[in-house]
């Protein structure tokens, strides 16, 4: 293991992350919050010094494989995590450090559940920076690093690989540098258009920027108690417009940039998803008509909803729980299901289901005649044998550790839709759940065991598994 | 596709079954049943008339490809099922053509389902029928026939493939015809002991009958509305120890008939299967300890249900429903283990988790090491990768059911415990499941649809997804 090479990396990840803290502060500054915008200082602070201090000495090798990509990723998002909720800490809005750290994590891995029973008890700059750790987690941090830091190339593909969700890695062109620069600027662009478009609306700017980095990275965390609720109705299409937007792979929007706008529309996976979310649109409204008061806001919100489950962002204009049992039954399949790859959402990917589906047809073919043997097709190409090993083993643990996960939260003894449902929102990084965890709820009666579950399934969920799971495997450590 | 064979296979099914009614029909002479028994003699008539003319003319060709195989058993199990339930309806017990099915498709596929609100308003012939029908699905009808048939060989693995559980077929002995033939007789002579040890212990023998058809079936229908909570402790011990030596794997037994008691220990699915059990046991003892007396009620109680449910058999001495989520969950896990391959409990089998899971591992280890070929060892042998292949696509397909029929069931507006159980337990052929369909209730609630649907899953589960679903596909009924 190159130990050096990973420090170095969390160096520059506390570097950046004191940088991204001036927003806070600025905040704190424009409201006149005092007390909160010194802790956050405090913290930027520190995060400097100790970015400085890790990033002075260059690592001697640059030997970086596969192991120390997974292992600075974790360590990486554990560490901004942990500095990052500091300041929740320190300004006591969030005392106990597991509720801190659910509260941050939830924020970074752009999940968007929340322990805080009333949203605007928190200062303006705790709330700016709950939202802002979506938009910097949404693409990723250390895919921010290879952005902006002009890296030897070829170790930089395995941080791309364990960082950007998929089952497979979009490169836009061959040299990684460039493909995460231009992968931030659609984000940033896109970005931009949205608050533009919300500013327009009427939105105020605080509103507008926290509901754009919510939206961006397909977090969740609202700046106020009602939720999504009390924006009018052009506001709320254009959160739906945009969430649904920023759940397409990015590789879609870096075709329409090259200028091959029909490759751009070949794209399988974008046509899988939009396709899933008109039949989930549909069947929701047909079931659940009678909860509105006409069509027209019938299918305004089960839009909104849908497009909010579906890139597990996990915004909600109303309360999705009273809907009946089939309603919600959609969504929680929604939830596993997730966005696409290559976005910001989370979830399972629109493409390892389609791949996973595809799959099974083959097999069933092989079934009925067994000498035959087909390749699968995929986004116009043959899949690797190696892809789809990846894959089954991948869908594997994650219904190991989805079960695993409810059982521990089970223990709590609420009704088993809420042990399922807060599982299902935290490992794919939607949100709020069902029942007691509901979207006009939130986790704090949940237990510190539960919630330590759950923040574990946030960040395994948000970083796909594996790299997660390579800390705790004893290979990873032993010196070589 | 060879119509020939499939429609003579289907004649011996049908011989088979009227042959098979003798029982019934010996009951209600018994009981004093006329009506009953007429209805029952006037059906297994038909069948063997039926069964006559389907077998009268020998297929020209033998030509039996896995298709055929496919086709056989699941078209086997629908005519079985169909003749099976009509003396439900001519008997006016149960009126309704899916309930009938409903009720015959949970005996024969051993799930122990019920839509009958008070079981002891069904006649005695009716009881014993349903109870029968456990053993015959059990091991299954076609295996059956192999025993007692003199086939030429070389075709008969394909059904033995198709009908039998597990993720590769354990043939004892090279000798199809001969395996299906040990297959019975251990089968039979455990079915022997354990009437000998009930009747032993006071039961009468109507009860006994039926408990032992169920167990070892490992099906689930009782003969009172009590279940098995009237039974003393000895008779539940015995049915407790039953059920968990039926859910072992034959080939077990095999080796001890052989004299290879060693081999037989140190088969590896055995040994999970029964850490499984143990902790299970363990958690669900210290978690719902305050529901018993004294803790030897209470480990007796969980093992009973343990056993009852991992072997996907379903007798319940207490209502487990009231038990803390955490143990529900449990249970649930181990509605979906099932027993091992090879036996005649249901479920994805001990031996595809385990399998699964080292297959995961291996993932991990590939992460780490990326150039790194591991092969998986299971049973000491190194598996197939057409084994491995054929097992993810099971997964997978195992899990779009599972979800497409919960959403299916969720129509019915029942909450989520109610849907989610009422899949798990009849796709794992479990039989109860929990909240609206809890132990202690039965699903005459649900919708036709509903039914429909859980008729499905059952026969699924019971043949392992691809014979059914080979039914659905155009390429199999495509002439060549």
């Amino acid at each position: 293991m190159n130990y050096g090479i990973i420090l170095y990396m969390l160096g520059w990840i506390l570097k950046i992350e004191g940088i991204f803290m001036a927003l806070p502060i600025a905040t704190a500054v424009i409201y006149g919050e005092l007390e909160e915008g010194l802790c956050y200082l405090g913290v930027a602070l520190v995060c400097l010094i100790l970015g400085f201090l890790g990033t002075m000495k260059k690592p001697k090798t640059r030997m970086f494989f596969a192991k120390e990509g997974f292992v600075s990723v974790s360590l990486g998002w554990l560490v901004l995590s942990i500095f990052g909720c500091a300041p929740f800490i320190l300004t006591g809005e969030i005392p106990h450090f597991i509720d801190a750290m659910f509260e941050i994590v939830s924020g970074f891995t752009t999940t968007g559940s929340s322990i805080v029973p009333k949203v605007e008890d928190l200062s303006h700059a705790t709330r700016m920076w709950r939202s802002f750790t979506h938009w910097i987690g949404g693409m990723g941090i250390l895919v921010f690093i290879l952005a902006v830091l002009p890296m030897a190339g070829d170790y930089n593909m395995h941080i791309m690989r364990a960082e950007s969700p998929g089952p497979s890695v979009g490169k836009f062109v061959p040299k990684i540098g460039l493909t995460a620069k231009l992968l931030y600027i659609i984000y940033t662009g896109m970005t931009l258009v949205m608050i533009f478009l919300l500013l327009a609306g009427g939105m105020p700017l605080f509103d507008t920027l926290c509901m754009t980095f919510g939206t961006a990275g397909t977090g969740g965390f609202s700046c106020l108690n009602s939720g999504q609720a009390d924006y009018t109705v052009y506001q709320q299409a254009v959160i739906s417009i945009f969430m649904l937007l920023f759940g397409v792979n990015f590789n879609v929007y870096y075709l329409f940039l090259a200028k091959k706008p029909m490759d751009a529309l070949r794209c399988e996976e974008m046509r899988g998803y939009f396709i899933i979310v008109a039949a989930a649109v549909l069947f929701i409204t047909l079931n659940a008509r009678e909860s509105f008061t006409s069509l027209f806001m019938a299918v305004h919100h089960v839009l909104f909803q849908v497009a909010s489950i579906i890139t597990t962002t996990g915004y909600a204009t109303v309360d999705f729980d009273k809907w009946p049992e089939f309603s919600k039954c959609i969504l929680l399949l929604l939830m596993m299901i997730g966005a696409c790859a290559g976005s910001t959402g989370g979830g399972m990917k629109v493409s390892r289901v389609m791949i996973a589906f595809k799959e099974a047809v083959r097999e069933l073919g092989t079934v009925i005649h067994p000498r035959s043997v087909k390749v699968i097709k995929y986004e116009g190409k043959t899949l690797a044998q190696g892809t789809l090993r990846t894959l089954n083993s991948y869908i594997i643990v994650y219904f190991f550790l989805f079960f695993l996960s409810i059982l521990i939260v089970s223990l709590d003894n609420y009704d088993f839709m809420t042990s399922f449902s807060a599982v299902a929102a935290n490992f794919n990084n939607v949100g709020p759940g069902l029942s007691a965890v509901g979207p006009m709820s939130n986790y704090s009666v949940l237990s510190y065991l539960s919630k330590s579950v759950l923040i574990f399934d946030m960040l395994a969920g948000r970083l796909e598994l594996f790299p997660v799971l390579v800390l705790f495997s004893p290979n990873t450590w032993r010196q070589q």
